[in-house]
């Protein structure tokens, strides 16, 4: 069994989070100069572990293992939400060089090894996800030029150029060359501190569906129209809102989601009846069955709130799947956390996406989470104990261990 | 009594349109280029219509007449609001002067006379009722210094150097040279052209009490955050509002009306439980008891809502007291109204705002309203049928007259 270095852990986690500091948390937005000087840090380390590591041309760092036999690979991303938690992405990139680090280090794993990998942008300063989308061949040359950085505006090919990565070819996931992907994360949510648990083996990977709903009424003078004479696109849209809020409770599954995240009324003035109203609704759940229920319930309560007067439009703007993790590679995850936590782990969902849901239709894949303190990330309060980081280190490590045993 | 002339009145309103033509409508915001040249030019109709004619340092313009005994003050306001039509303030300008030329060219009324105002910038472009409150000793010189226009930031200091109107003294009403105040309007709703009525005697001009709502929850990642955890300060506003939507019909006056014009959800993002949301929402009734037990029911709502976890506040941000016109002069226009158009006038509130409501505390007032053809206003489409301005103008012009005679 390989065994981790506490003290190494947590220097590598603590020496990150003096990249772009900001109160307990970082400030580190990609390609940012404290991510640039990150991300060079950090590779360094991997080379000092024996990783063959390159940065490539969208900062993507790949670190390639010498060890014959089977090979895992793990890895998470680096630059975090603008002000924002220190172990969101880094806590999942020093678990998987630890991982390698330690395998490398037992005797008893000589023919295997793990490759690590830090995905650029996952927290989609320049677009969703562009570190995995790049690396498992979904982001096109042309989308490059597109995209900016949705806080300042810079263009992503002035922000690869100025970090130096512009001209390198981006690699490409050789998928032949992996038994598996794992990837650590902190959970996000107060399921495991809630019920005193220090491990999570994630399941699945919730799918999101996303929807616009646009109401059309009539912008009128809030002093001469009439309350029966108004086509009142605001009040309609709070009218099915609260439709929702009353009846998807009798179809949601025990763990979905939903969430009207953003509600606009147009013009938007105190004295205007509101001639248009759009709200920006969500749903996420692991179970295609579920979703496709409130999905169902959704299209209902709309076509029942239609009318002439104050037509309703509900469009879906994007759908993924759930990302179902590998049965093998969960027990062997299963395994370790009973060894290291008898009895504090627990087989649950992930409500928020990860870099993972890009390899698993790639390769089997399992994701696994540690406590996160209130359940909270996105805010630089964001932290888990040392015991728990020491602890989730050392069950992620043995974990990859037993799935390179196979 | 006094003939108007209807295509003196017509030409004049037609001629008010070009300035700042834009489709049917007009565009011609406070101190704008084409609102200065309308200025100009009304204030010259006014002279020639043997009225003593200033404009002062606000550009409100007053042409006093010269005649002996009784008088009566008129008008209204010139500039529009953006892209919108062109009788909501003009109209009432045409019909002052045209109730001037009329009882002045009436053999009958040698001994009285009609005073014109424009006030300016009604439609609060640099400030609410900014003429208004400048020609009844409401707005001080500070004021001036730190009123910008609310489209493009310019100050109005500098606009009103531009007009060439700096420095000129600011008019103050002789109160006492009045018997009434007198302001004509078009309906801006559609209760005269539903009812098939040609004339609006108005009662009162409604109370606006304008509030903010501000939930607090907790702002949380919407994938990680589960139903019952979240503090989702949206939903909670969502169910105030469909209470009060429910509520209110039982509380409310026949012609209450309320609005909810803004709602903004604090982040805003599609995956993310908002953390602080507020509504801007308004009441509006002529009857102060109707409004206070509005008002009361409001508070019970939101103190029925109010929560420990989803802490809700309200703040009462303004509220004006209703303009009640007077008796005798309603009468006046009752009976011009009667002999001009019989059967088919009606004594209604106003649901707007009007310059009037500043001179009600002041003087006896009264306000009389033409149809607006679909109720629209406040957009280039805004209109009144031709018959309905030259009727207009004359139940207008002999309710003044009627009201000199005492």
């Amino acid at each position: 069994m390989p065994t981790i270095d506490p003290n190494r852990v947590l220097a590598d986690l603590t020496h990150l989070r003096t990249f772009g500091a900001y109160k307990t948390g970082v400030h580190r937005p990609t390609f940012s100069d404290e991510d640039i000087a990150a991300r060079a840090w950090f590779a360094n380390r991997m080379r000092e572990a024996g990783l063959d590591t390159t940065i490539d041309g969208i900062g993507n760092i790949l670190g390639k293992n010498s060890a014959k036999g089977r090979k895992i690979l793990s890895g998470s991303h680096l630059e975090s939400q603008n002000h924002a938690g220190w172990l969101d992405g880094a806590l999942g990139c020093v678990y998987a060089l630890e991982a390698a680090r330690a395998i490398a280090a037992d005797d008893g794993m000589k023919d295997a090894g793990v490759d690590v990998v830090v995905l650029c942008d996952e927290e989609g300063h320049f677009g969703n996800f562009l570190g995995s989308r790049s690396f498992t061949g979904l982001l096109k040359e042309e989308d490059l030029d597109h995209a900016r950085d949705r806080t300042n505006g810079v263009p992503l090919r002035d922000a690869l150029k100025k970090a130096g990565y512009a001209g390198r070819p981006r690699l490409q996931v050789e998928r032949d060359r992996y038994a598996g992907f794992f990837e650590a994360h902190i959970e996000q949510g107060d399921t495991l501190e809630s019920k005193n648990l220090r491990i999570g083996v994630v399941t699945a990977i919730v799918a999101i569906w996303q929807y616009k709903i646009t109401v059309t009424g009539e912008q009128n003078h809030a002093g001469t129209t009439s309350m029966t004479r108004r086509r009142d696109a605001g009040l309609a849209l709070v009218r099915l809102l609260n439709m929702i809020d009353k009846k998807f409770p009798e179809v949601a599954g025990p763990r979905s989601v939903w969430t009207t995240g953003r509600i606009t009324l147009d013009p938007g003035g105190p004295s205007i009846v509101p001639g248009r109203a759009e709200a920006l609704f969500q749903l996420r759940d692991a179970d295609p069955k579920v979703l496709e229920r409130m999905h169902e319930t959704l299209l209902a309560l709309v076509a029942e709130a239609n009318s002439e007067r104050l037509p309703i439009e509900i469009r879906r703007t994007a759908a993924s799947t759930p990302a179902v993790m590998d049965e093998t590679l969960l027990k062997a995850l299963d395994a370790s956390a009973e060894q290291h936590a008898p009895g504090a782990h627990l087989r649950m969902p992930s409500g928020a996406g990860h870099d993972t849901q890009y390899f698993a239709p790639l390769m089997p894949a399992a994701m696994m989470f540690v406590p996160s303190i209130g359940g909270i990330s996105h805010h630089w309060s964001e932290n888990t104990k040392d015991d728990d980081i020491v602890l989730g280190a050392q069950v992620f490590a043995d974990g990859i261990a037993r799935a390179l045993k196979g």
